[in-house]
């Protein structure tokens, strides 16, 4: 597989949702396989909130690859052998394309705060900045999970006649308060860690030693992104501290995890990105922009195909399936997969082998 | 309702389930109504990890009424015109009863992390005591929800010819990692918040301006009280801030809310307590200390009476389900039900009348 990660520059403006600009900015992209002639075997892949452009490969040096490497591939359900696909770092993150550490023109200064609200509208109109400058006006397929589902679904709306087929997974068509509030505790412990500094913080301050608020709003994460019964299965009740059940600070394996990944997390992931990208996920709503949710979905043109997890506790299967209804009662394209899983959220990214076929089939 | 709040003081040891002892200690509690010649008409109320004895009644100049103000009362469903009503704090706790922030004898010195990790087990025991010192042997009923439950259940299984009836709300037989998850965002918050001082913190430094870490642990403390669908019918995606959908800390309304109850919650509630009690949850395990949770169970000889919720995203019904089918299966008293809400796990203090009458027949 011929793998390409790149940053395209842009000079012109990105005019965003909230009526400001972004300029100049630029986008971090990798792509993997290569571009047929007619340019037709394009797909889009959007990352979710903290996932990069890094979809599939694995760098020299890294043992870990890209975050859908076992779906993307050659021979692979996203088979790169036939397809090119693209996958662009969405705006507003800290993996290479502009984001709140980004400096802002013309100064050398990062926006840190001063740095606009993006929305999911606008992350995808960057993507649409990156296709045109590559000559792509067509896509054959636009997929993503969960934050990245809400990309392929707002593609699917915003630009009807972009792309053939929309994959989306574990998403929603709104943002629900009980998302909104898991994302409130990650919006808080950042905010009031002095670390923070309101946001004054040195570059690269957390390489070392993390941002405590981020890997405590991460602990949230986590939680949503599992479920119940997966954490049964992954932590039971073991107890992993040799100071024994007594000991107040003891720890149960679940309390270990959280504290290991958090923390991992907290030492790469830029804690302004992290609010900028966490606000575009509360923000969204398909239905902003248009009379109705009805009258959004009304405008797909594209065959529209939806997974969602059974165990899913953050984007619940019920919000996929009303999509699902509401496109069967108009007539429109769609089919739907609620995937049985006791993996929660997550099972987007590792139970690959339940929907990888479904995928197959749509791309065949 | 004759109401009377004292406070019991021990001045022989609470022997604890770590093999420390708690010397001297002291219990708060709260009664409602008269205990009658044989006292046979006592029902013992347990709270939850916020609560506190005060439970039922409201006292000269509060506006709010104890948190179960609803459920307990003359003519109430727990009738005290008929049943003579104590509830204690629990020991570990922060509204009169021995915990981290009082002396430790022969020192005037807060325990702080000195305090020894209590238990459910320990805060029966402690409840034992205080029966055993007003001559009360032998209990009608005993009723509680969430931390309150796990109480009720461990009476049943410790002191099995202690009540008659056990009513258990809203708990579990042993506490899973989802929930231990949930309360790790507090453990973490409250550590990690320098105000804190690793416990070290002057009494009453939080009564003006409540500790952070403690309310961004309540977040997610009242995201796993509350359910999805409470949360779309109490806050939907409304948006409260004049500033404008588009600047980044502008508030949803699920947003305020959290800050608010969490932001009050933090200016009366000791920190240090949170954390005794979040472990005194974590660590509730019917079956410690027994062969096996069908060991434990059997030993119940009080009439069981389980209630759980359909929405309780924290102690989920199945749990309760599997106490009920134990029994049932073992040929137990035991009837279970399963109320129909949407309310999450906050229904057992605030959807009070669609199991009171369930209550009220058990006490009939």
């Amino acid at each position: 597989m011929k793998i390409e990660t790149k940053i395209a520059h842009f000079s012109s403006p990105l005019y965003l949702e909230s009526g400001r600009i972004l300029e100049p900015y630029q986008i971090a992209y990798e792509t993997y396989g290569e571009l047929n002639e007619d340019k037709s075997n394009v797909i889009l892949v959007c990352h979710a909130l903290s996932g990069s452009h890094h979809a599939a490969g694995t760098y020299a040096g890294d043992k870990k690859a890209g975050w859908w490497d076992g779906l993307i591939g050659d021979g692979k359900a996203v088979d790169t052998q036939k397809y090119f696909v693209i996958c662009t770092n969405v705006v507003g993150s800290c993996f290479g394309s502009t984001g709140p550490m980004s400096p802002m023109y013309p100064s050398e200064e990062p926006y840190r705060l001063k740095f606009p609200v993006v929305t999911i509208k606008d992350m995808i109109r960057a993507q649409m900045q990156l296709l045109s400058s590559l000559g792509i006006y067509h896509l054959h397929t636009i997929i993503g999970g969960s934050m990245g589902g809400m990309q392929a679904l707002q593609f699917a709306v915003d630009y009807p006649n972009l792309a053939d087929h929309i994959i989306s997974l574990a998403a929603t068509y709104a943002t629900r308060p009980w998302t909104i509030a898991f994302n409130k505790v990650a919006v808080e412990a950042i905010r009031q860690d002095p670390r923070f500094e309101n946001g004054q913080y040195e570059k690269d301050a957390f390489k070392k030693e993390g941002l405590d608020g981020l890997a405590i709003g991460r602990i949230a994460g986590h939680i949503s992104y599992l479920s119940p019964a997966s954490m049964d299965k992954k932590f039971g009740r073991n107890y992993v501290s040799n100071d024994g059940l007594f000991e107040l600070f003891g720890r149960y394996e679940v309390e270990r995890y959280m504290e290991y990944n958090t923390a991992n997390f907290s030492r790469f992931f830029d804690p302004l990105s992290y609010l900028y990208i966490v606000k575009a996920i509360n923000t969204f709503n398909l239905s902003r922009g248009y009379d109705s949710l009805y009258d959004a979905i009304s405008r797909v043109k594209a065959k529209m195909h939806l997974i969602s997890f059974s165990s899913d506790y953050l984007f619940f299967p019920e919000e996929m399936e009303h999509i699902y209804k509401m496109m069967e009662h108009n007539g429109q394209s769609c089919d739907y997969l609620e995937v049985q899983s006791d993996y929660g959220h997550d099972a987007f990214l590792v139970e690959l082998e339940k929907f990888d076929s479904y995928i197959k089939e749509i791309l065949k």
